[in-house]
């Protein structure tokens, strides 16, 4: 089984410059040992869905004892079947180009 | 703390009509005991972070079974604070009209 | 034809409190005479894909002037058939509870 | 100015394996010219507002002769300033890992 989440996750009451609290992310999702892969727009990250789902968890919890308000957002794509995802679906595309 | 989840979850292997797939996780998010709210795009629930999370996390586990694909949208706002914001926000938007 | 987008779309270099640049956008949604329902996480509106999409365009335009930094999220959901889903989607998900 | 977003769009009346129709929409946003970047979530691309808003337009354009039902979700960040951001955003979240 495989799910694939993309996740961007921020605070909003720090200003315009967020990079600081997106590298906490990084590092949560980077120690899980769970495939992922840094894009402009979030992290995308896959695992079985509770693995996934349990790092978003750690995230939120990185940024909340400074953090007023926080935004995120996530996307997930569950496919029975093998894992390997994160490069497989960006091939099939690719290929039918 | 208050925790307003939306959250859109669907089968996409079970042709257009999804409603009964959506009426299965309308189910668990009443029985949640949590505050939420239906709209056409997706679900309001209020919470603590943990709380909700874990009804997404029961929400998959209800489709998981007979679904070989999911697609699922989440987005969270997290604010320090009280609860009772699936109102507050609205009513505070449409004062400023 | 009938395409249902959901709108959130704010300004993150102003602090966490966010409902004056939201109520902006209402107006101009409010102004386009397109059914629209506001909820505690965005704005759902229904029209042609061309005439949501020019609604996103001017609140947008109304944010940009005065603000450094803007994030927006958006769902669509477009089916060939009748328009009057904001009502139907709700109501044919309900009905099977 | 620099607006990235990302984007997602796919039919879900043609069951589970959607890569002919995400390729359709690949190849409109390569022959836009703008800056892009595949994941496996979604295509993130850059420009001004109007330049990926009219992108976005044309894939449902693509899409919506032959798909009786489809989905899309955006997310956009708007920033005053230099374009770039596709590699920028990735590197200013690295180098403070």
């Amino acid at each position: 089984m495989s799910t694939i989440i993309e996740l961007a996750i921020f605070p909003t009451d720090k200003g315009e410059s967020v990079s600081p609290f997106v590298a906490r992310s990084l590092r949560i999702i980077k120690d899980s040992g769970l495939d992922y892969e840094l894009n402009p727009m979030g992290t995308c990250i896959e695992g079985e869905f509770k693995q996934v789902l349990d790092v978003v968890d750690r995230c939120f919890a990185a940024l909340e004892p400074d953090c007023d308000r926080i935004y995120l957002t996530l996307k997930a794509d569950y496919r029975k079947g093998p894992p390997g995802r994160l490069k497989g679906k960006v091939a099939s595309v690719q290929e039918k180009l």
